[in-house]
């Protein structure tokens, strides 16, 4: 069922535009090329509205921010909502800082973006102000398990209700909720947290999925998560003696760019 | 006869500066060194007059052009044409924005840059004053092919007349002129526009080119773009059964790295 | 005995915050990880101070150096220093403009950084105030090899005790001194220098091994050293026909992540 969206990705070559992160732009442009998606990557405040114009969908990424870009994530996010191209916030390090928690509970509050997407500590952050992010890392506390996902998708579904966003955690256990349905995913490997921008990756594929198929957003961000997991997967499987995280930073990048939705169909581990 | 122009490259060491964007800054460093340049990447007004008195070239590339940075790009424009340094100019995303378009041409109009290198839509928007690329890609209605082979060269001709530039343009055909005298390349595989930053690459490598053999400058750029399609050749033949874009990246840094002049010679198919 | 220093990364997971430049950014956070620390990279004056207080160390790396980033390097220098965490300066390219030579000095003065680490033509413009940098390779004349060692040595002792720094100057001979003790380590290869960001990954790994092991920061220096020197040989005993640049820059990251104490005990090269 998932795998229609992917396929979508690959025939609708939606553009996205990325207010992003200077440590993983590099991933994050590849990654949407992997996908068929067109990335564009600019925080000029003289043009963000004009790419909005030719944009399918804007990308909201917080993981070096500074005042100064504020006012063009303002400005790109507010022509994304009049013309009705998604946003998907990536709150990467809020609950590690002041700046960072306040700026995206500051997005979340204005743009009232399509989607966030980010770690369980990231999430709670935004609601309670402050949390237990390790830098860029979900806190050992928040990490969802089996033996608090009840606890922790309630949580999330309260936060889908109030922000009016579809809320995407992900961790070893992945929960995507829109308030009203919840999915689960289990699929990925421990060792994608070895990688920097697996999360901001996973981050710009929501915004292409949702792109591609807008009238079932909670779908397509659940396809974007398994997705991502799979690659991780499928990225590991092909990994060999020697190999070690460079060569998996590729391989991750390398299934998804082969993966068609048959493929997800098969591979992901989805529940709800 | 093209060899030499990079075996030249690999005993010069040219040294370039690049003032370029953040999505594929270390690409370009690494495809620099890739041919035994040097690189040297910054922007910042207080040095880039210094850098231009030690550096052999200039590379000027819009991919996420803020308007704070061109001040820093005249003035290393104008260090390089004291010195008679080479500059290239890529004009990333011309014809998408007013400030890409707008700030391309002035820099072509004030600095006159010995090589424009950019897709067909870009250079377009650089004669016509806007354009249809699509982000950082060509529109569908601009590439170049064998059907419209001549009517493209006369255009590339004639800018490269006005502009006093030499000007490549880079596509499934690619075509160098200075105006007088045009070559066109058919290298290279449609894969490479699913890697971000093989034109960023080009331009760079351009700059290494032209820097090593200050007497033929049409000569030199030709022979960069052939070396850069060859990589994409050569690259894709090493790909095996799971590599995707990632490691295709990859390959191509490593193909130029191995390329010596005679390699260039017999897998270059050039015309004029 | 240096392996213990390397184990002591993998299991205390150190959080380094890093004001690095922007073109080896990713690799340095990739690295990082690959030893078991936490990379946080961010310069936004509103929050260094904050992360210094959740952070274990701190690197300022001044490879795309400008003026409106010193305030940040020298708040979070500041913090630093406050909460005696250890800083590391990596100097990249000083010698070659006054702003990075200039800066470089004013850092090593006001910080007095835990470690300072370069290239001989890096670390002697500290001592000079002007040097033979070429863009941010070390000039030809500077560099260290078996027969000006002594003098090389005595240099960097002589640094090291007027700086108040452990000194460590890295290329073909490695030295690192703490102005009463100095080692010298003989590993690596030199196509290390055609990958970008060698330097500034080891730099990073400095970081985290003198956060990890706070009682003997000298030893722990050479141990990251010597980590990054043997991790480019055994990356180089992987290459495979075809393989070129790209492809040896992820087999060193690979080697790193791969790398247990006994690994770096058995292949390292040191004297001292």
């Amino acid at each position: 069922m998932l795998g229609s969206y992917l396929d979508n990705v690959r025939q609708a070559h939606p553009l996205i535009h990325n207010i992003t992160n200077d440590v993983t732009i590099n991933d994050v442009a590849n990654v949407l090329l992997a996908t068929g998606a067109s990335p564009i990557m600019t925080a000029a405040p003289e043009e963000v509205e004009e790419i909005q114009a030719i944009a399918n969908a804007l990308t909201l990424n917080i993981g070096t921010l500074t005042l100064a870009v504020v006012p063009s994530m303002e400005r790109a996010g507010a022509a994304a909502n009049e013309r009705q191209n998604p946003i998907v916030l990536d709150p990467v390090g809020a609950g590690a800082t002041k700046l960072r928690t306040e700026t995206a509970q500051h997005l979340v509050r204005t743009l009232r973006p399509t989607v966030i997407r980010g770690n369980m500590s990231e999430i709670q952050s935004l609601v309670h102000g402050k949390g237990k992010t390790r830098g860029v890392d979900v806190g050992v506390d928040d990490a969802v398990h089996e033996n608090n996902l009840e606890a922790k998708i309630a949580f999330v579904e309260n936060f889908a209700q109030d922000s009016g966003s579809i809320v995407a955690v992900t961790g070893a256990i992945d929960i995507v909720s829109d308030g009203k349905k919840t999915f689960t995913i289990r699929n990925g490997r421990p060792e994608m947290g070895l990688v920097t921008g697996t999360g901001c990756q996973l981050s710009a594929l929501v915004a292409a999925f949702v792109a591609a198929n807008p009238s079932h957003p909670l779908e397509a961000t659940t396809a974007a998560v398994g997705t991502m997991g799979l690659a991780g997967e499928i990225a590991w499987e092909r990994m060999q003696s020697g190999d070690g995280n460079a060569t998996y930073r590729s391989r991750i990048i390398d299934a998804i760019s082969l993966m068609d939705g048959a493929t997800l169909d098969k591979g992901v581990n989805l529940h709800g």
